[in-house]
């Protein structure tokens, strides 16, 4: 059957392209339609009114009845359509009179029949289309129909294929989406029926990469079902452009050998403060790299202590990367040499080629570099850091704080924003990787890398465009599951988009299809690069939630109010505290402090109401995360809650239990430090702010869930 | 004729409520429309067919007929309606048909006549209503009519009553204001037609404070007029409750004395270690208080090597202010003896009133305080600051750094991180005021104050709620021409709004009431606490902008596209770069790097880029704000960058060329630095964020919207 309807569907885009047209007739979508089993209007030509009493019978309701005459353009002037006709007697008398009229409006036409078409019944619109987007190729699209929901541009993406628990998954993604469950006592639509248009659209293009776009417009959905009442069908006019693609055995091999390295080379170190070679050589040095460092130089023997080769060739034994710190012009040449010595990876921090217009270079270094299997990172990038391995390979300074996040840039000045805000805060690296021009190494290669990496328990990506989004939503699906990814998307609006296209050439795709399409991969969005920082930053460091119930204490009854409002923004849930454990809080708080959630201490507590309260949060399996609110008071000063409340937290992480816990202290300066001193002991802790503790605690939740963790 | 029909809606209200009801019937409501001019569909009995053909004509199109009888409850059965009568013979037709079918119907049936009711025609529903807030007093909708409308709350509110324009600019305010202006060839609907019905219904309910609600749903808006097909009248239950109100003279006579003392007493005063009567008395003599500082302690006759009185009536001469260090339950006695004083201002910082619960003492000293006219500051608060005066009333620690913005919180807690943030980030700090549980003084005091306050450039408030809206909005309204008002409302979210309710016992109102309703006032609103500060510690450092023109210029590409993202998401407009100018910057900038906004002059810049560029920014008069992307390199070093974007920002504003400059500096930690060093001359720089400077131009921009300086 399904290899059936490819068969005729193939037979008529063929004849549709070898007619040179890529609009589908009316007549063609139908066929399509029908092939695909999407479901549209019945009809049927009817040549004598035993036929049409036969066809209208059939399709069960009120029809449309139509002259068919290549003769009569104007079927309606010619009296020659009735609609809402229903029943064989209304129908006969439909048929004659439809042919009397024809005959009486134009005694000379040929007349073919009357056409029975099924009436469509009152029901809501629904839009079910499939485009070919730039980055990720096939993406199906639903939303609600008519004019309004254009101006409100209530649409939600999927990339195609979905099946059919990911169409209906659809249905609730729009923000109308209560319209279709039924409001103020209307029956609900029928969702199952929508849903199955849309896989069979998503079906459709998918086995047809030609089909450029489908529009079910509308789609009237009712309590019975869903028709479209029109099927439009356009073809590509080109072909897509297929990208080279590497197997995950095939990534990860080269990309351990970059991450893991054993042997670096530098082409174009050098013994000259200032220059990009020499500022390489230092970091490496001075980072600690414990493997081999390879000077090369043909103008110098011996480069910051070590002896320096003419080539790249000449080094002795294997080398896993060569860091290219020599001008554009001559990095083909140079990469020749790398693939004769079969290095697997080249970094090539150069600029100079696809960024300042010179593409043409840039196609020369990919073309070396696929003939003789050399991996590309760049170029136009800072280098890349791999903390664990103390691998500094970049023309910036040292950076030693090892930890649990991997970040990645596609922009330099980004890169060096990582940096100074890792640096600041003393964020825990595994590794910081520039992706600059991304002529090969890009996002799910590293993706694919981080994801198996041990070191690594979140990855941070700033992307201003993805070459291939699908290859990256991939590795996100089998990535996510192990460990949280951030995304920070540039050129989100129209404005930053513009930006995007002037600054790498890159086509920055529809910022709608983006959020969807990263939520649907289980992706946490950061919007914006402190958000990406600071999520960074903290999720490594926090444990993962096993359930919804959030509780919030806190001594300053503000920050409680402030607290709360955050919980709601970052699409967390405030426990309903039931009455023992109400009961058990008030215990330990004065008399006019309010249980309930925000569990309000009341501001003057010594600390031992503030340990008495976190030890109940962390103690009760039915609570799952805490955020608390700390106000600096003389009897409870900052750094006396945060040395309590990371004794606690420790105390009890030793006994198995281990909950998210994120603190806002609203105080004095001293709150600084003791914010420190209690992210270093797992308790993602701001001063001065409500909102970013609940941010970093609302991303870890959105990735918990994305992972099937909750 | 407004007098007239003031008595003629006076004398239906008062018989409804005669008759113990608060709904109006029908036939009621009309009479209200007609009263006040809110367009229904005309409707007259007619007890003959020629009076029945008259009425029709004088509809003007198409009508619907009924019968009338107090006999005949199901018109419709009887045959007794007709719809869509149109000309003099269908009308007499209907006329006589209707009086047929009713008499066949019902022969015994007392007929009074037919009814014949203009037919409203096909159009866009519209809701236009009004309501009774707790907070806001008479407020009044509109919005799209319709299910999809109510699922989306797609709605806009103003204080009731709202002038011609005020009402047309609602069509604007809901997210599917296009539809009213015609899309998809539509023709737009009369929209002055929809805003008279607005201006009416607020008319209304602001002459009859007693109508506690009016719907009229739908309103069907046509290109031809605006016609509510129905109008429901609701009376209130209650009477609203009347708070005392001060004159904007008397409010500035105490305020003067609380902000601007010469002489302070401290009730309480104490030379105990620990004690609040102690940390006033040492931040008032610590802070540099150069007024009179008179401790009362009934057993002390030296605190703190000053005279202490056993009574205030005991203190010489005039007293400004006493502020308050004693247990709640001595605040009533000792605020008489501050009465019997004629001292004109209370700081009560203790708690135990109203936030605990203890309600009738609170009410106590508010009636101890109108006796005397003593105004209240608190109780329930950590005092106040006026740094201007080196005036540290507060338990808190003192602060010195003088400067432009003055803040208020209702909570401790928040102060207590005002304070904190203040201290870290050196803001410029005209005032702190902590106002707890507002039992007199609240936001419209302060905010009158400060707006006339030489020293304060910009005022920030924390709010939980409004003890009355519309005295905040009319202190808002004369405020914000002359300086900005950013708002921090906590309890914004359900969640938020409860967690308000349990502390403080105040009424949240409906979120996007108030979210209109301070916009409507120009106020600025922060969304968190941090966004408040920030805000806080930048307006008054940035010159206003005199055009919507903004440019980026930046070293690093990423940044620029981050920095565009923001420019849209902060409702700002990069500027379209006119040919002459675009040439001018590429005369600045490597050959690849892009003119265009954002002006990416690409990374490896030394400083002179940066300053040329920067200087054509400032020099050319069509361009009114600036953007700047700072990437680290060794190049161009953060202090480099830092001190030539100061100079020459400071070289301009002597020229009298002032506008705004943003700055984001992407770098390792030396920008931070390089941030405190920009910021304190006049440009808001921040690292590792290109959100936060966008965000605070942007805010810097709707106060100049609102203050019609733009």
């Amino acid at each position: 059957m399904a290899e059936d309807r490819v068969l005729r569907v193939r037979t008529l885009l063929d004849a549709v392209r070898a007619a040179g047209r890529t609009a589908l007739t009316a007549p063609e979508g139908k066929v399509i339609a029908d092939a695909y089993g999407i479901a549209v209007p019945g009809e049927e030509l009817a040549t004598d009114v035993d036929e049409a009493v036969a066809f209208a019978a059939r399709f069960n309701g009120p029809v449309v009845m139509k002259i068919v005459s290549p003769d009569i353009l104007h079927k309606t002037d010619a009296g020659g359509v009735i609609v809402g006709v229903q029943g064989a007697v209304d129908v006969r008398a439909a048929f004659r009179e439809i042919i009397e009229n024809a005959r009486a409006y134009a005694p000379e036409a040929r007349i073919e029949g009357v056409q029975v078409q099924e009436l469509l019944p009152q029901g809501q619109e629904v839009i079910v289309g499939a485009v070919t987007d730039p980055t990720f190729g096939k993406v199906i699209a639903f939303g609600l129909g008519g004019v309004l929901v254009e101006v409100l541009k209530d649409v939600t993406f999927r990339l195609a294929p979905v099946d059919a628990d990911e169409a209906v998954s659809m249905l609730d993604s729009i923000r109308a989406a209560e319209i279709l469950r039924g409001v103020r006592g209307a029956q609900p639509v029928d969702r199952w029926a929508i849903a199955e248009q849309i896989r069979r659209v998503s079906q459709l293009v998918t086995d047809f990469p030609e089909i450029a776009e489908v529009d079910l417009n509308p789609v009237i959905a009712t309590p019975e079902g869903a028709v479209a009442a029109d099927i439009r069908v356009i073809l590509s006019e080109g072909e897509m452009k297929q990208r080279r693609t590497y197997t995950c055995a095939e990534m990860l091999t080269s990309m351990r050998r970059l991450m893991q390295p054993r042997s670096v080379a530098v082409i174009g170190a050098s013994n000259e403060q200032g220059k990009i070679g020499n500022s390489v050589m230092r970091n490496l040095i001075d980072g600690g790299f414990s493997g081999e460092i390879h000077p090369v130089n043909p103008k110098s023997d011996d480069i910051l202590g070590r002896k320096a080769y003419k080539s790249v060739t000449d080094v002795p034994g294997e080398v896993d990367v060569a860091v290219f710190a020599i001008p554009a012009k001559f990095v083909a040449a140079a990469l020749e040499e790398v693939g004769r010595k079969g290095i697997p990876n080249a970094v090539l921090i150069p600029s100079g080629f696809a960024e300042t217009g010179e593409h043409e270079l840039q196609d020369e270094i990919v073309a070396v570099g696929e003939r003789y299997g050399v991996r590309l990172l760049g170029p136009n990038i800072y280098g890349y850091y791999s903390t664990w391995q103390d691998l500094c390979a970049t023309f910036c300074t040292p950076y030693d704080v090892k930890g649990g996040v991997a970040l990645t840039s596609q922009s330099g000045g980004i890169g060096m924003a990582i940096l100074g805000f890792a640096r600041a805060t003393k964020t825990g690296v595994s590794a910081i990787v520039g992706l600059g021009n991304k002529s090969d190494l890009d996002e799910d290669d590293l993706l694919t890398w981080f994801g198996e990496d041990p070191n690594t328990q979140c990855i941070a990506m700033h992307l201003e465009d993805l070459k291939d989004g699908r290859a990256f939503v991939e590795a996100a699906r089998v990535t996510v599951p192990k460990k949280p990814v951030v995304v920070l998307k540039a050129g989100r609006t129209a404005a930053g988009a513009k930006a995007a296209g002037s600054h790498t050439g890159a086509l920055a795709g529809d910022d709608a299809v983006y959020d969807d399409i990263l939520r649907q991969a289980g992706v946490i969005r950061a919007p914006g690069l402190n958000e990406m920082l600071e999520y960074a930053r903290a999720l490594p460091v926090l444990p993962t939630p096993k359930g919804d119930n959030v509780v919030i204490i806190t001594g300053a009854g503000g920050s409680g109010v402030l607290l709360s409002d955050a919980v709601t923004d970052n699409g967390l849930k405030l426990m309903e505290i039931p009455s023992d454990l109400d009961a058990a809080f008030r215990t330990f708080i004065p008399p006019f402090g309010a249980a309930g959630n925000p569990v309000d201490i009341t501001g003057g507590e010594p600390p031992s109401t503030y340990e008495a309260t976190i030890r109940l949060g962390l103690e009760d399996p039915r609570i799952h995360s805490l955020i608390l609110g700390y106000w600096h008071t003389i009897v409870t000063p900052p750094m006396v809650f945060a040395e309590l409340t990371a004794r606690v937290v420790a105390e009890f992480r030793e006994r198995g239990i281990e909950k998210p816990v994120v603190a806002s202290l609203a105080g004095d300066v001293e709150v600084e430090e003791a914010c420190a001193y209690l992210f270093e002991r797992g308790v993602v802790a701001y001063p001065y702010t409500t909102e970013k503790p609940v941010a970093v605690l609302g991303a870890k939740y959105r990735w918990a869930r994305a992972a099937g963790r909750l």
